[in-house]
């Protein structure tokens, strides 16, 4: 039997510190003298009830570690436990907002996806629209400490990559591995505050600056105006450009303890493909828009690097509506959604790394074909990578488009049409927020889709979000009765 | 430097068969005193004339064996040239079929793919249906040769699994292989009469019979009448599901050598997914069309055994058009276009063995992430497979979802949208035919595409039928410089 009760102290730690970032929306409506503060402090004193309990009724003496039984708990209750008390403020100071989108917009918000079933939000009062960047901004944290500290130790799907130093072969999460976690994390919040500043530069208001700096760095993509960043000039756009990049960039290269055990921000294979990936589609897209659709070349190159950095990063914002680009579009963007950021970020989907070992896996084996009896050594950056690594990487991949293909099944049987259920699926296991279509795309909104159709999202972005195989190994038998 | 006189002979050869091929649709158009006899005696003796000079200039003494090398480089050029030469009747005998649409209409016979730009074929004369149905007949014939013949020796995507042998590991084709590959195409002789005598005997007048058993027992799915099978009635019908079963299925299996060399039929993995997939795909289908849809219980189910069965097999018959259905309906359609028949059969796609070595990958892999040191045989039947033989499939797979995305991009540069582009490469790289929407769904056509579409659906389905790799392989460095 697990032993249940770090995992619960953990837990209860979680809802701590989310009823801690209950009070930031609660004094934002209280200064604006705006909103609905006393509902912010009615969530966040549930929200602390609860994680208190939690925490003392498991408190331990003395320091723990966790078992990789234990973390993959932790993982999964965490997250979903977290969005479940993320809702409270939703449904308590959304007017008009069900059940059901409440939890959709926790959910969309904490695992970084960014799909809203909001509108008005031009006009809705600041304590909502902070707390919706702040669940980004909370949920990228989570992710990119769970990417760096927690993955790795279990070896999810090619993240073992990203250990510090290959010589530690503990299954337990340490201090030591905590300490790079938190060194990262500096990084994120010193980015964070980076953007608000030239975003507020470029000429947005000071709340809207931190908003979207929350959500950009996180790659969640929450905006404040229905017209996303379509309400904003130009110098803004470029502004959001930068901080999606950096946000979807291996946050890990940006410190001095990455940067020492492994490679420069520009010798890594993964930041490379990265930019190349954004340039190559963007340079495509522009041509595109400028030679067929007569776009000003200016406005052509700026869309374009917009929304490809958008959806490479998954972060989901737009500058303008490339639903109506055309099929050439929709199918860049498709493809887009299946490539995801960098790993050691806040993106989601597959991500460049594993694209990269995985292709040169196939790589290898097609020479083999020639030469059977060539041995291929498969490097990453400048060290070997291990055949567990590549399989792990497969299986994952392998995992990904059939939770992907099943999803868009489900999403069908409750009434949705082709384009929205392909476009929706993959937009929300890659956390990445727009669809193609009318419905969900870019400028669009999850609102009119059918009830069973955002549950079936919302667990879809969760599972995204845990990586896929943290939820599969919940699943096995043999994890359950080792 | 390669030897190429082994090569241009084999290929002489073929061009020999193919102008021998020709003389039916002649004697076809003779004896019904319509269409135009000569002009396919023309292009047989054009066809001829090359094949002859290529044999004749090309033979050599004694008997020979190819190289993996040159196994390669005929494949490709065999294939290639043969559909030239297969659209010289239709550019020279079909009344307002321009060029494009000529060798459109060959490749996707030959490759069994069956998309087809052809209209008013119930009023078309004998020897251009009867040319159809033979082209399809011939190239599954061909495929199924190199799928057990050549495939295996140059160890293509998991093949190997195939050779009758593990002990064989010689990478020449010896005539013992051949033996084998003559008594697979006995089979598909004798079920191709099978099935034209079933389909006389359900109502089917003699030469429809013929043409539909032709295309049938080869997935290749070219029908005789614009209608396809929903001309005829509810027996046909389920006759052709029957021959589109046997289609599909691991013709090596129905031989006494492949019984004794490996399992019985429905002992084997691949077929039991096989018909697996079948009955849950046609079950939920049917049931969706007659709890949503209102549909008559036993059209439902007719419908939707049929339809699931001619895209699983890679057909592309229909009795109906299920583009009509729905959301659900296409989103099952678009991912059965992934699966693909058996492997040993005509049919195309990636394949039900290769998903289930992946599968099989996949899911040791995610146990080893509880059970780091748990080491995982994977078998096949009752055969371990190599690490070798898993790793190739993996590639092949890769190397599948890579060439769709990028065939669907380069149909959305020439116009065309993203449903048709997405559905539409799916189609011609499965070799399965139909797509999905109202331009290429089950009842629709090729025929309005532009012409460069034309092009591109027709390299992919090349590219499809030669599995691939034999493509990739001969674009590479190394093929030339050894
Ligand atoms: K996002
Ligand atoms: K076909």
């Amino acid at each position: 039997m697990i032993d249940l009760r770090p995992v619960l102290f953990v837990n209860g730690l979680l809802l701590l510190v989310l009823a801690v970032a209950m009070l930031f929306p609660a004094l934002a409506d209280a200064m604006a003298r705006d909103g609905d503060a006393a509902s912010f402090l009615l969530a966040a004193t549930i929200t602390a009830f609860f994680g208190l309990a939690l925490a003392l009724g498991t408190a331990q003496p003395g320091r723990f570690a966790l078992t990789a039984r234990q973390s993959f708990l932790l993982t999964v209750v965490g997250w979903v436990s977290s969005a479940g008390f993320a809702a409270l403020p939703f449904a308590l100071a959304a007017p008009g907002l069900a059940f059901t989108d409440a939890v959709f917009e926790a959910v969309s918000g904490l695992t970084t996806t960014g799909a809203t079933v909001m509108v008005g939000l031009d006009h809705a009062p600041r304590g909502l629209l902070l707390w919706r960047a702040l669940l980004n901004w909370l949920g990228g944290a989570g992710i990119i400490v769970m990417a760096v500290a927690v993955l790795p130790a279990l070896r999810i799907g090619g993240m073992q990559v990203f250990r510090m130093e290959s010589s530690d072969k503990t299954e337990r999460i340490g201090p030591r591995i905590l300490q790079v976690a938190g060194s990262i994390a500096l990084v994120y919040a010193a980015f964070t505050a980076l953007a608000a500043l030239a975003f507020w530069l470029a000429g947005m208001g000071r709340f809207d600056a931190i908003c979207h700096a929350l959500s950009a760095i996180s790659t969640g993509g929450f905006s404040t105006s229905d017209q996303r960043l379509a309400r904003w000039g130009a110098e803004v756009q470029w502004v959001a450009v930068a901080a999606m990049l950096v946000g979807g960039s291996s946050l890990i290269l940006w410190t001095g303890a990455g940067r020492a055990a492994r490679a420069g921000l520009f010798e890594d294979a993964q930041t490379r493909w990265y930019l190349w990936f954004v340039a190559v589609f963007s340079g495509a897209l522009a041509l595109w828009q400028w030679a067929v659709n007569d776009m000003a070349p200016d406005l052509a190159l700026r869309h374009a690097a917009f929304s490809v950095t958008s959806i490479v990063s998954t972060t989901g914002y737009a500058s303008t509506d490339w639903n109506a680009w055309g099929g050439f579009a929709h199918v860049v963007f498709f493809i887009l959604l299946f490539i995801g950021g960098c790993t050691g970020s806040a993106a989601g989907g597959i991500k460049i790394l594993r694209w990269d070992l995985l292709f040169a896996l196939a790589g290898a084996q097609a020479g083999r074909l020639l030469h059977p009896h060539r041995m291929t050594v498969i490097r990453y950056n400048r060290d070997a990578v291990a055949p567990a690594v590549l399989g792990s990487v497969l299986a994952f991949v392998v995992l990904y488009f059939l939770v992907f293909a099943l999803f868009a099944l489900a999403l069908t049987t409750v009434g949705v049409d082709f384009v929205t259920a392909l476009s929706g699926s993959a937009a929300a296991l890659a956390n990445a927020g727009p669809g193609i279509g009318d419905l969900i795309g870019p400028m669009g909104s999850y609102r009119p889709l059918p009830d069973a159709a955002k549950w079936v999202l919302a667990a879809e972005m969760m599972i995204g979000r845990l990586e896929l195989f943290i939820v599969a190994v919940l699943f096995s038998r043999s994890y359950w009765r080792p």
